[in-house]
């Protein structure tokens, strides 16, 4: 990947300092563009981008909760940093296991600083609300003088669903996260955009976390690359979701949510053993060289279990006949064999 | 420097992923070594790294009042992130002309959580107190319950001056800061050393801070190279600085602080106005191909303007008679010329 970097870098880049610098800069104009914003930051990571437009939105309406989905990434990825760096009280809002619906937020009776739209909901497969229910929702919040701050880090693989531009969807929005290293495949970068005011206080806070590094262009220049190699991808990364998804189905043994998928990404569940499944699936990457997951995720019911199926130009270049016949094989593998003493040689 | 890297990596580097990884987590152990502390933690930035030390010995000690200098990083540069993001109170300790000394530690009679040290102290010509004043310090200190912070961006160049090994100084501390950008010339980077349990603590707050990166080998990397490049050349870099500034002083219109210099870098005060000497000493890089200084910081004397001094690699390959006559040029020219209006011209 560096050697990648190298020769995508002009000799005579010039390398940003804190935050400033013709390249980052550029960089910046040109996501604040795309998602129709006055301004934008680059951010190390969004982590810290989320907290930063929370803080800000906090500051501005003088208010100190803020809502989200129960599986919001502040809530359940993030150590609490909401609360604990920034003291900011946290209402989630309707049920973990569905999307977050207008009746859910007029729900809640308290004062709130802003809500905090996921898109497309990452925990439960990637599902998208429908438009008109987006707006519905974007409007009952700000009629109660909420900001609306939307976690894109997928907003990317949302667009196709919606066949709307990015600039589009942010325009529900006051603030934009989105990320450059899940589908667009950079080492690290996030971008936060809004309008100027909100981004220059961004900066400060940026510096105040920590993220306003001497020099952050190894990040910068992977996400530029990532950016303009992919970001055109992203229908036929959802193409190709739904095209599998339609397969996987029939297979005895295995449900996807959202069926239909609506971006790039499904949950397919399970039913088998954990360490079975794993077992099953390592052993069918190395002998046919056809990776499809290294670890499931454990759901409510011990048989079943949970594998975030996600899109990308691995799955691409593979025949949608290949990743069925792979899946089948670990699936429907004789349950008793993979429990052999060799599966720890991986 | 991409291409350095690129270089740098073998071919079967495997890169970081959240924070784990072999390679990383050699390089932090290497690190913690070297400091003779159990643990340590590669971060983004010193900014993080510090105010994360100061949060966990504020929650270790449930006090939330720190000490430091009045020209400290945290005081001076950083927003006053240690209260915005972290709820710290900071008491300032001693003269922002002078070292901190301990009879400037006792006058402070509430209890704190912390004091930093910053050694050299940069903001005053990295001057460095002896060795039984710094030992005193961190005694009366510890006495009263507080936890001691070494604030060493350069503990690198305060080494030669003691003598001493770099886990020699860092055993005064509790915790341990260092950086890899400024005398060893990495991208970015910085480490966090400790007991291990405070090292697994500040992993989390790292995380909460958004400084713990889905990657950051290329920072990684960089750091490493620099650390063995150049950690071995910051006696030469001192001695160096040392030479200099005995024939700097010879200048009219040149004062030294500290005189002798007692790291690699020295402040000196240039008679003149500030617009005058920048000018010569662009005038100058471009003439000569000598690059002295791009910007001077005003002095509470309009007349004097200051000059951070810091010998590197690109100060040790000049010859002491080069920089010296370079210094000449600029301070010595008349003044009047220097206003002429192709200055902006750079």
């Amino acid at each position: 990947m560096l050697d990648e970097l190298a020769a995508a870098t002009p000799a005579d880049f010039v390398a940003d300092v804190y935050g400033t610098g013709d390249a980052l800069a550029a960089f910046e104009a040109r996501i604040a563009v795309e998602l129709g914003k006055e301004a934008a930051i680059f951010m190390p990571s969004g982590t810290m981008a989320q907290q930063i437009a929370l803080r800000i939105w906090s500051e501005r309406t003088g208010r100190t909760t803020i809502a989200f989905h129960p599986t919001c990434h502040l809530e359940i990825h993030e150590a609490r940093a909401y609360s604990l760096l920034h003291g900011l009280r946290a209402l989630t809002c309707g049920g973990p296991g569905n999307l977050l619906t207008v009746s859910d937020f007029t729900a809640l009776a308290d004062p709130l600083a802003a809500l905090l739209v996921e898109l497309p909901q990452r925990e439960i497969g990637g599902q998208l609300p429908a438009w008109s229910e987006l707006e519905a929702l974007c409007a009952a919040a700000r009629e109660r003088g909420a900001k609306l701050h939307l976690d894109g880090a997928r907003l990317w693989e949302a667009a196709p669903h919606y066949g709307r531009s990015h600039a589009e969807i942010a325009a529900l929005f006051d603030s934009v996260y989105v990320s450059f290293y899940k589908g667009l495949g950079a080492i690290a970068g996030a971008v936060l955009a809004s309008d100027a005011a909100t981004i220059a206080e961004a900066r400060v806070w940026q510096h105040r976390h920590g993220g306003r590094l001497v020099a952050l262009y190894p990040l910068l220049i992977s996400a530029r690359l990532g950016f303009e190699r992919n970001v055109g991808k992203m229908s036929a990364y959802r193409d190709r979701a739904l095209e599998i998804a339609m397969r996987l189905v029939e297979i005895e043994g295995l449900d996807i949510v959202p069926d239909p998928p609506q971006a790039n990404m499904f949950h397919a569940f399970l039913r088998g053993d954990k360490f079975t499944l794993e077992a099953r699936a390592h052993d069918f990457a190395r002998e046919h060289g056809i990776f499809t997951f290294a670890r499931l995720a454990p759901t409510v019911r011990p048989d079943v279990q949970k594998w975030e199926f996600v899109v990308g130009d691995a799955t691409l270049e593979l025949g949608v006949d290949d990743v069925v016949a792979a899946v089948r094989a670990i699936v429907g593998f004789p349950a008793t064999i993979a429990r052999r003493a060799d599966f720890f040689r991986v």
